[in-house]
């Protein structure tokens, strides 16, 4: 094995979730268990703008117990950014400097937790690293609740936002059945390209009630078919609950949420503000006549550490463990990824996906796991997503309330 | 002491909180071990409703395990009304009927939960069966997460929905101060016309950090002082978190809600839908040029039992269990009220208060615990909140998610 000595810098990057901070506990604890092969641990000031700025954390100057409690902390601790870098075929300026501060700080190993567009910013520090002869491990560790990364069964920060939303659904199920008033509540979830959020919701309906229709952005979009749907369910229900991907499509590609706020033009020529499920509750009811509640999750769904799923805190600390072993060993240019095991029993394997492959691929719900009404999802859809929103959240109280990681962020000189 | 037997009759009323079943455990689990005095226990379906329409459920016959899981189940599990009886003077068709169930099936207790004008429709029950000399104990059990119930230290219901907010509005903040983008976010929690619950979103920042601004219906609000203080708070800190109740009005006594709505009148002259943080944060961004958000808490404040308050759900169980050994004690036409005990270590007596005082009261918060400014609340609102947010909550889960008791609800005969 070709030893590498040098110091590690992780970043983070792109919109937070409840989990990422574990994977950030992952790095940090199991980095500063090698310190006769990495001497110093650092964080990015908000991902790779951090080294650009020639601001980082020097981590080993942290307590263990607070970087143990990241476990229990969401949204980006160290900050984050959407910096996008250039090609550095075009314009190299960021990446001479990234190498400048490389040097500077004897970086030789590069980690860096985000989705698709992290993993491209991965890959062009990678390559440009070794044009320019410059030998550092470069490991990606995935995060997003859309759970669209390739080449990974499933991303840290998905089960437990999903959880999340199928709690607060099954909660609000009871709320509004305990009415005998007809009611719509349309609810809005992350997810402008891919439904697994949306999907997730369903869950909802495995131990407890859920939406009665879901809709993902995989299918095309028709208000009057859900309009028709609603209609069917109020006459048998008397409540209708309706989950919704932020970014569902007509069948002219067009957002629902366009479509309708351009409709909702005010007299001074603003186009209302508003989500999705605002506007489709206000459809509905306009159409039906009856009560409606629109309930966008917003932040609530991505940042709701207290209702984490305990395997994914589990699996987002291993991803960052299982990184730093591997680029110890030897690995780089490389994602984390889970492959399930067979069989009944849940489990996963990390694998090793080329960060090429990751980069600019999105990975969508297959057709296949939607109904044939495109306003639901199938039995397989709930098998893959079920055993990913197990285990209980990982959080010390004070007073009732969530205490977080508190890091002392004392920059490097 | 006088031996009154017979039967007891439970209904919830009004909205939902994450406790009120708690309460329902109480009546229920306390009257089934005394089987000598209470032969039978009845829940109304809908309140009020069940009795009118002759729905009861026979609670005798469901298992007790599941009774015992109602403390950890949202919503109200016999279902809720707002019917709202004429006043007996003028109109005693109901109470005919209501005395015509009781003596069908031999109630001689009569337990109903909810807020202001569920305590009205007890004391008017009440003073109907005493005219027609029916013997029959009349109590009344609080709910609310509004907590603006006359003579008790606080109100079920409250506590958890408190924490809920709390909990929330912390880990937004973590998450929107993980960018340096400025931003704005403004909260809406409940609240018409008691600004208890928007004021316990201060309670993010005693262990955690929380809203910069907090806007109670209490004191009128000026909407050109809001953009001030913010813009203040966003040149210190680059992100500000607003936290208002729905219920804020301008120093005309108009909601804000209304005005900030009438100006949104679309080309077709419909009133734009959408609640105050929606509308406030739209001129929140018009009038400061960030991005900016709006996030109403709607159902999910008063649903999620899964961040509920331990406290609450223990003082919501105890109010309904000490009701029922109040009444087999010869006690009637009263509330089941708190009185916090003093000194440093919280705890509560149960205080009984006569029904006619609590029906038309309203307690709001003490203008001395609204700061000068009118922006944000006192240390002494903050003691008295902190308390009753502790405790873990009851739940059992399953696959990682909420199981909520299931009763077979059986209509009596």
């Amino acid at each position: 094995m070709n030893t590498l000595k040098g110091n590690l810098v992780f970043g983070q990057s792109g919109g937070p979730t409840s989990v990422i901070n574990s994977s950030a506990a992952g790095v940090f604890l199991e980095a500063l268990e090698h310190p006769e092969i990495i001497g110093r641990v650092y964080g990015m000031r908000h991902g790779i703008e951090g080294i650009l700025n020639d601001e980082l954390y020097d981590i080993t100057l942290e307590d263990k117990k607070e970087l143990e409690y990241l476990t229990g902390t969401p949204s980006s601790i160290l900050g984050t950014c959407r910096y996008k870098l250039a090609d550095p075929d075009v314009d190299d300026t960021d990446y001479q400097r990234i190498l400048e501060i490389f040097k500077k700080y004897d970086i030789r190993y590069f980690f860096y937790n985000g989705g698709n567009d992290s993993m491209d910013t991965c890959h062009k520090v990678k390559r440009y690293l070794e044009k320019n002869d410059y030998e550092c491990r470069v490991i990606g560790i995935p995060k997003t609740v859309d759970n669209d990364l390739y080449g990974t069964d499933h991303c840290p920060g998905f089960g437990s936002a999903a959880r999340y939303v199928a709690t607060a659904i099954s909660e609000v199920w009871h709320d509004t059945h305990s009415y005998h008033t007809p009611m719509a509540v349309v609810f809005e979830c992350m997810g402008r390209h891919a439904g697994w959020l949306a999907g997730a919701s369903a869950l909802a309906s495995v131990i407890e009630r859920g939406p009665d229709l879901v809709y993902l952005p995989e299918r095309p979009f028709d208000e009057d078919k859900m309009i028709r749907d609603a209609k069917k369910i109020l006459k048998e229900k008397n409540i209708v609950l309706i989950s919704v991907s932020e970014g569902i499509k007509t069948k002219d590609g067009q957002l629902v949420v366009e479509q309708l706020s351009a409709r909702k033009t005010d007299a001074f020529g603003h186009k209302q503000l508003g989500g999705t499920a605002q506007l489709l509750a206000e459809r509905l009811g306009e159409a039906l006549g009856i009560k409606v509640r629109g309930i966008e999750f917003s932040l609530l769904q991505r940042s709701a550490a207290h209702c984490a799923s305990g395997v994914d805190i589990e699996e987002a600390l291993r991803a960052g463990r299982e990184g730093v072993k591997a680029a110890i060993s030897g690995t780089t240019g490389v994602m984390m990824g889970f492959e399930r095991k067979p069989g009944q029993d849940y489990g996963v394997d990390i694998v090793h996906i080329p960060l090429e492959k990751v980069a600019n691929t999105e990975k969508t719900v297959p057709l296949d796991w939607i109904n044939e009404e495109g306003n639901g999802v199938t039995q397989a859809f709930i098998d893959y997503c079920l055993p990913l929103i197990g285990g209980e959240p990982k959080q010390i109280h004070e007073n009732g309330l969530p205490r977080f990681a508190r890091l002392k962020k004392i920059l490097a000189k």
